[in-house]
């Protein structure tokens, strides 16, 4: 799923090169090549599905040259992901009925691939086995309130997997230092495993009038006319979450819990937590000559030279035409920069 | 005057792009062109010279136009004012030995044309009647130690015109807030009034290897032959300043005390005085949205948006590949950090 457009990032990220194409970590490496990394190393190129905004198109395929045409999906406009996972899904159904489905965002970060591995393989091969909508819960560090919550039923049913008990939207503090101290509470990753069958089950059953529309252009999936009969259906799609949509009221969702140093790096506080940090507690490149200046993240081009002095806890970052100075702990104003500059300068800026 | 290269306001100033040739206060217009427009008021086009490091040459004439390419002086290299004003004076001398001279920095600011105009016609009557070494002082407005001071002798010469008692470099603040007190002491602006005759005698007088040098090349002045001339004598020159060589030692010095509204813009404290403030006591222009931002400089390319947040007296200087932000009242270390930048980067970013 690489459809996204976020203004978080903003301005690194715009609405024309949003977050999943970035390197916001200064890995080398953007959000959706690395998410392709992770799974090429145990799915063939072939099997790899990508749904994105037909805006994206271009830069997909510039990012993962190993992928065919057809294999990036467009949508003609957002929809949210339950409309997305049905797109993708009817087209595998009319590729092979049989196929399990991996559902991942494509903006999110990883650290330790041996086990996302061996959690990713253990819930194919239980979804493949079961009428299973399996989903993969990360054990939590820290009571984060801006993620969502799955509380895992008592016992396992096999080998790591359980049923899921509730999904809770993003907790207040409170809430969230509660489900971190139960044990019992883990951070909804996004990622989905099941199989084709199983999902479009599920479509037929919890989001019927989607199911509807997709299954009304079956013949057309995987041929040129697809593209015309997706423009047709989409617009008249309901904009919903997967989530909302068949998660929270399916009863045959199960949860695989693990812990691969996952982070959706939603905000720069994230960033910040997830990147390597100099000596004076910054985020900065080898360009950056930073004095009595601590706990700032300083984004620019690399070929920029930046010298801040006096900072402490800021938020620094270049992009293109926009330079952002915002103090870390007021992160969650920069919606409303971004808003206030929309408004003011058009979207030359956004 | 136009061969300076300053590091003060880096990173707009460059090596390359000092500041003469900056608009660094948002008029439209660079210092040097204002410069031009000061004078041009009253004096005709083709009694101007300008003498500049060769390497400024084509900026020189992009900005005044107006001026022939032989009214640009190139020094091969810098040697402070003493050689700068010997060259000028003697290239006037060869063209027109009556000739009275007026020598200015070409990126210093002044507001009230009217009383400027003035002054420095009065300033040119007395020089060209007298054996005078005329200078303008500044009435200061505020202790300032960035300045060298001018105290002026009890009784009026004539018409405003005062003989100089002392000259002293810049003050600390306790010194400068006792010459203001005094009301004798004056801010010496650089500007200078003499007649060519009454230069050269005091450069035979004061500067004699200096002199004799540019005597040397009499035949040369204005010919093609000079530029060859002036690349060998050049680098023999002391590196000396017309105050520390003549003004500070002759007894002919002069000094007419006004007050046209003058600043040398030599400090980004004096920039942020001199410009025109928004409501939050920053300097910016229309493409900044500053939130709980104050008395900050903003100060990047036109076309660039910018959004601060939670900066209380800073800096925040963009200019090419280069981004600074400093507190305001830690300016004074920036040319450390220039030096550091060079050290470790080399004179790309410089």
């Amino acid at each position: 799923m690489a459809g996204g457009v976020g203004s978080r990032f903003w301005p690194m990220s715009r609405q024309a090169h949003p977050k999943q194409f970035l390197d916001i970590l200064g890995t080398g490496k953007s959000f959706i090549r690395q998410t392709y990394e992770r799974f090429a190393e145990f799915i063939p190129d072939s099997n790899f599905l990508v749904v994105t905004n037909a805006n994206y198109k271009t830069e997909v395929l510039r990012q993962i040259p190993e992928l065919d045409i057809d294999q990036v999906l467009c949508e003609p406009l957002g929809r949210n992901t339950a409309p997305c996972i049905a797109y993708a899904a009817y087209r595998l159904l009319a590729q092979d009925p049989e196929a399990t489905m991996i559902v991942t965002p494509s903006d999110h970060y990883t650290s330790n691939q041996e086990v996302f591995k061996s959690v990713i393989l253990n819930a194919a091969d239980f979804a493949d086995n079961n009428r299973a909508l399996v989903t993969i819960g990360i054990r939590p560090n820290r009571p984060a309130t801006g993620y969502g919550y799955i509380q895992v039923a008592d016992t396992p049913v096999q080998n790591g997997v359980n049923k899921v008990k509730t999904f809770t939207e993003k907790p207040t503090l409170e809430v969230a230092r509660a489900f971190l101290d139960s044990g019992d509470f883990f951070w909804n990753s996004g990622i989905f495993i099941w199989s084709v069958k199983t999902i479009i089950d599920a479509f037929e059953k919890w989001l019927p009038e989607i199911d509807s529309l997709f299954k009304s252009i079956a013949d057309d999936y995987g041929k040129p006319s697809e593209r015309e009969a997706i423009a047709k259906i989409y617009p008249e799609c309901r904009n919903i979450s997967i989530d909302y949509g068949i998660m929270e009221k399916t009863p045959d969702a199960y949860v695989i819990c693990s812990d691969f140093g996952w982070s959706d790096i939603g905000t720069w506080e994230s960033l910040y937590q997830n990147s390597r940090l100099t000596f004076d507690q910054n985020v900065a490149n080898e360009n950056t000559f930073a004095y009595n200046t601590t706990g700032t993240i300083i984004k620019v081009p690399s070929d920029k030279l930046v010298v801040v002095e006096g900072l402490k806890d800021y938020i620094v970052v270049e992009s293109d035409n926009v330079l952002l100075i915002c103090r870390r702990e007021n992160e969650q104003n920069i919606k409303q920069f971004v808003e206030d500059v929309k408004l003011k300068k058009g979207n030359k800026f956004i």
